[in-house]
């Protein structure tokens, strides 16, 4: 008995660490697989012929010709079986649901923007509005919502992932709630909730600038301010679900009033509301109202807008200067919808972020920006899904062996 | 070959994983490594014998009375072989060397406080002090330099460990210094060099508050300001050997003048020159020299100190803020030597921590102070060259394998 568990135990990392490998090579053979796993041949084996017994991988028929150059039996490949779990990604913004149904091999299948009439709303609203979104585009899709096997939400605020358990969220009216539970009475399937700022670092991750890289950070200006952490390959949650909480990290002592009650919060310097909030006092006439009206008063050369514009950018560019102090990546993304990075000129920052790092004769870390729509945060969140639906078949697996 | 390869790399992993196990357990039976370790039995039976002839772990005999209630074979434990390859630490402080000595199941053997004369030296003066220091811990152990196995050497400041290289150091009179070239020279075994807040992380996950947690951060004071932190059991270095460069992380734009030449580091608000500064530009009389001193002149009542400490612990208790706001991780432990703490009033500071934290409803991370002596750095600095003996063993055995 003792043993069997040993053995099952083995399985179950195993199971996850193949379906890993499969997913990251597009197609691969058993004897690779064995290579890059550091599995023995014996239980890829095995452990394939489970995956493809539950419907998660197939085998590719060889090409006739590559099958002739060889001696001895065709080296079939296995590859992620795409039409074996559709799941939809959400991504829940201010004004805007964007949502995306992907394959099992993570092939987009249908997207869609649907407009909210309210940025804050109980669980049940949301729940519901992200249904009534999700049915639009499953019937784009040309399914029924019941063939998704998973659901990927991404909310701005303090997420404690692992539970699907909001502390914060913009898009809430309260505090503190269980939203798994309330997603799990609308949706008959999973649902797993993310910080979406981490949704995009895994997005960059699979389908981005991430790719080939272990560690590294993205950074995200919409409304507020988000940062994903990829260390060793995983995504960064802390032990409470309220890491790399960016946005809130103090760059002045006592300093400007931030939305979330405190002081001195980057948000509260680079922030859209922070600009507005400046500009406003200081600026006459109709009060500004959005972000790009400003940029075309600095553009024009309004020597007050572009102030607020230049105190922006300083600020930005030592948070990133002390990101860089404190993680050393290898790669900085700044990954945002809209031209978010306009007005805070990347090349200008760069020049500020270096002057505030510690200096060393070594190439600083590189800083990219990376314009996205929305549609790629949902993939992000469909992403996300993907690995929920993988877990979760690895589960059933290790249950029903047991 | 191909196979043989792949069995060999399989290998390799389970040698330091198993190595490992045996440290963490004390003692373990050959079937508890499997469990742990996940590698089969039939491999930590064949990697086990190899470590046996190497000399890195023994069998213990079980205890008579346990071995007779027991049906069949006695189960037999190993063990790492404390007097197989003992190794020094060397702490490099301003005007210390701190030496220790410990077999290698790390009991100490030895240590020394050895008098710097000078605190900043060429990399060959460097070298020749430790060698000085390190002959007067040998002769205290009752054995020859030769002895020893591997030294590991922490120093201050921006150090790239996996190359032994050193882009800065406060003990260094230059910068870029290939340290691990001019160590070499001197030393006739392997010299492994870290920066010292890493090497504090080290002793804290060995001997310290660390043991049972996966992720931790260690904060030191001194002159400067370190953090060492350890994220999923490892230590978190960065791309460049730059990285968890707190004391140089900006919590003022265009702040205090700190000793790195940038403005507005934390280290320029907290660190002991900072306060000796800011104190000596207010307080009449002679110039203050030590904080002792300044603490005292608080102690007694001086406004004019108090306001010192009181701005230096507000400044401390935001980059705290920071580094949960941004890891969130399970525990910080302000570490050491010195009351180095004292003057900061850990009550207050973790009330101002608080006040600049991501405020949801769950309990904050847990900040305690860890007051300990030099040789607690040494003995870090230890651990980490008895890591460096560990890997240098099985990469001699992984060369003869293949």
């Amino acid at each position: 008995m003792q043993k069997l568990k040993h053995v099952e135990e083995q399985r179950g990392v195993g199971r996850a660490q193949i379906l890993e490998a499969i997913r990251k090579a597009g197609n691969i053979a058993r004897i690779d697989i064995a290579k890059e796993t550091r599995v023995s041949p014996a239980t890829v084996t095995a452990i394939t012929s489970e995956l493809m017994e539950t419907g998660l991988i197939e085998e590719i028929v060889p090409d006739e010709p590559r099958q002739k150059a060889k001696r001895g039996r065709p080296r079939v490949a296995l590859k992620i079986r795409g039409d074996a779990f559709p799941v939809a990604g959400v991504k829940v913004a201010r004004e805007t649901l964007s949502t995306m149904i992907v394959d099992f091999a993570g092939k987009e299948l249908a997207n869609h923007e649907y407009t909210l009439t309210n940025p804050s709303m109980t669980p049940e609203e949301l729940a519901e509005e992200i249904l009534r979104a999700l049915l639009m585009t499953s019937q784009k899709a040309g399914m029924e919502l019941s063939d998704i096997s998973a659901i990927g939400v991404g909310l701005a605020g303090l997420i404690d992932a692992p539970r699907s358990f909001v502390h914060w969220s913009p898009s809430l009216d309260r505090r503190n709630v269980d939203i798994g539970e309330t997603f799990e009475k609308v949706f008959h399937c999973p649902v797993l909730v993310e910080n979406d700022a981490n949704l995009v670092a895994k997005a960059e991750q699979l389908f981005g600038h991430g790719r080939n890289l272990s560690n590294f950070i993205v950074i995200t200006i919409e409304h507020g301010v988000g940062m994903g952490i990829v260390i060793d390959d995983k995504i960064y949650r802390g032990t409470r679900g309220t890491g790399a909480e960016f946005g809130h990290a103090k760059v002045q002592f006592e300093g400007a009033l931030c939305q979330c009650g405190q002081r001195g919060c980057l948000e509260a310097y680079v922030g859209d509301y922070a600009l507005l909030r400046e500009a406003n006092a200081v600026i006459a006439g109709e009060p500004l109202t959005d972000l790009t009206t400003l940029w075309k008063m600095a553009q024009s050369g309004n020597p007050l807008a572009n102030a607020v514009f230049e105190r922006a950018g300083k600020m930005f560019a030592m948070g990133l200067a002390n990101v860089v102090n404190i993680f050393d990546p290898e790669l900085i993304i700044l990954a945002g919808g809209r031209a978010a990075f306009d007005h805070l000129d990347l090349k200008e920052v760069k020049r500020e972020m270096r002057a505030h790092m510690i200096a060393i004769d070594v190439e600083p870390t590189e800083v990219i920006a990376h314009q996205w729509g929305d549609e790629m945060w949902a993939k992000g969140a469909a992403a996300y899904a993907l690995d929920g639906v993988a877990a979760s078949k690895i589960r059933e697996l290790a249950k029903n062996a047991s």
